[in-house]
């Protein structure tokens, strides 16, 4: 046996329980009131409510996750499982599943993954602990045979890939047409010299967008000059870097399709800073609609990815695999061009 | 006794509880290896998460919310009341925070209130059913009295106000010496017509930050004209209608504080639209540093509110309210002037 430097701790003495009946009966009121309290997603009347949080402050009640999810496994919340918090695109979403879920009864819980996919599988758990009725996944990098065995549990809302499981509704756009719409926008303005700014290669959405820009020149019996695509990482330092190099090369080109809005605003502080204007030197394209390029001097020509309706879409199928019904529709629109004002004739 | 139409409903019938100390057996590993999972905090080998979820999968196992927070109250989350997900500088707030948590054990879930004080209680009352071991309150429009009630249970920190109640940290800026300073830069520059558009009157940021925009004048000895001081909204749209009507009033003037980043954005977009040249013929100045006004053409000149910086502070407050040392102090700058190319000497 090996030998001890001290003696193990005592173990802790059982402290006398308080139930959740204890406090209703001191504040005088239902156990289902003092669990509508606790579950903090019903209205109660304030004194109720006030009785209420006397008596547990009394009894010292530490209460547990709440007598109705005990009960009938139900905490009337919604766990969204988002990747940055501080990126537009994504927040946008959020915001539309934030929104419709509005006035369901369901209240959304929100955790960062940060595209890491042992920490997204960890959030997924910790909202899994915390009994979530269903959970919405956006984009990231968790297996499609993690997020299947996680449905498991409870309804699934994946977005920004396909995936076929039980228990598991997929939403996407198409990040090819996207692509190929911006390019052809160009094509039909006149220009013939197109410089694309790719987003970063790890990122799924990276290489479809390149793709649909390859295809709409191929499309319109056009050559691509390889060396007027430039790799950028989908934030504006490297619109900035990248335009730098396109310009730095002396290839000719009158316009240039942006894998995304961040990299067009990086592009277009590049070009100011040469001193080329926009659209009447070069016309630029962006990749998503955020609600800032609506606002850029000149206002972004832009693909619009409707993120927001997909986030009302995605509450939605939710609700309604819980079996609430719902007055928002589970379909959302697809890509389209949102011409503005970076965008000319050549 | 009242006439019944239908006989009340049975009792449900009680089913048989499975524990987790069956999980355990089942699964062959230590109670406290199932609760650790459960809890989705820890990290544990692969095959042994397997097993236990599998055997949650055979017992049909509901798990509360954690055998380890049973024992000691601690789930290892912060709750953050945000207001908006989708507003730029909460957002910051927000990451600041998460960032500040991380490593720490303890994961970020987070609430959206949107400014409603009902919303907002019954947010924090969801994270405190969830058992959240501290809560952080970003700004919002919930009472003192309330936050001071909330804070019995566990640590709050608030951010935006001022408030000395046991266990409650609060934290802000001095809004009236941003509106000061970014005002006080203009007229260093030479400028002596300066409007402003104003904030949300609502928003408890719009008034110090107007009155330091009339401090400064007073400071200089400088009179200020009633009529070039416009009401916006904190977006862009109100930026873009404000300096419309500052047009439209033909008062001559040469710069423009701007409450916040959003509303200069849209003044700056509506200057373009009447041919009017930022710096040249208007120099321009916003109030938060939103990561996207160093993007702008030209770059705007702006108030720096460090809420990154803040947010890591309030996470580093929390986590030694909990008893947790942290290498992030609990400390952050204050309001700063971020010169730019949006003004210039008269």
């Amino acid at each position: 046996m090996p030998k001890r430097s001290a003696p193990p701790p005592p173990p802790a003495a059982a402290e006398p329980v308080t139930t959740l009946h204890d406090v209703a009966r001191l504040a005088g009121v239902s156990p289902s009131t003092v669990s509508r309290i606790l579950n903090g997603t019903a209205r109660v009347a304030a004194d109720k409510r006030q009785a209420v949080e006397q008596a547990i402050e009394r009894l010292r009640f530490k209460p547990n996750l709440s007598a109705r999810s005990l009960r009938n496994g139900s905490t009337r919340t919604v766990g969204i499982l988002t990747q940055e918090i501080e990126s537009a695109y994504f927040a946008r979403g959020v915001r539309g599943i934030d929104d419709g879920l509005r006035d369901s009864g369901y209240a959304p819980i929100i955790v960062p993954g940060h595209w890491n996919p042992l920490e997204e599988a960890e959030r997924v758990r910790l909202l899994m602990a915390r009994r979530v009725d269903a959970i919405a996944i956006l984009g990231g990098s968790l297996s499609n045979a993690e997020i299947a065995e996680f449905a498991r549990r409870q309804p699934i809302a994946v977005t920004d890939r396909s995936l076929q499981a039980p228990n598991v509704l997929s939403f996407e756009f198409d990040q090819f047409e996207g692509g190929r719409l911006a390019t052809q926008h160009l094509i039909e303005l006149g220009h013939r010299r197109i410089a694309h700014i790719a987003g970063l290669r790890e990122q799924a959405d990276a290489a479809p967008r390149k793709e649909g820009y390859l295809r709409a020149h191929a499309d319109a019996g056009l050559a691509v000059e390889p060396r007027l695509i430039a790799e950028g990482n989908f934030v504006e330092t490297g619109g900035i870097q990248a335009m730098n190099q396109l310009l730095d090369s002396h290839l000719p080109f009158t316009a240039v399709f942006c894998a995304n809005d961040q990299t067009a605003w990086g592009a277009r502080l590049a070009l100011q800073r040469r001193g080329l204007r926009v659209p009447e030197d070069i016309s630029l394209v962006g990749f998503d609609d955020l609600p800032q390029s609506a606002f850029m001097s000149p206002p972004v020509t832009t693909v619009r990815q409707p993120v927001y309706e997909m986030g009302l879409a995605v509450a939605a199928s939710l609700l309604q695999a819980l079996g609430q019904s719902t007055r928002v529709a589970a379909t959302f629109p697809g890509l389209s061009l949102a011409v503005r004002e970076s965008t000319r004739r050549l």
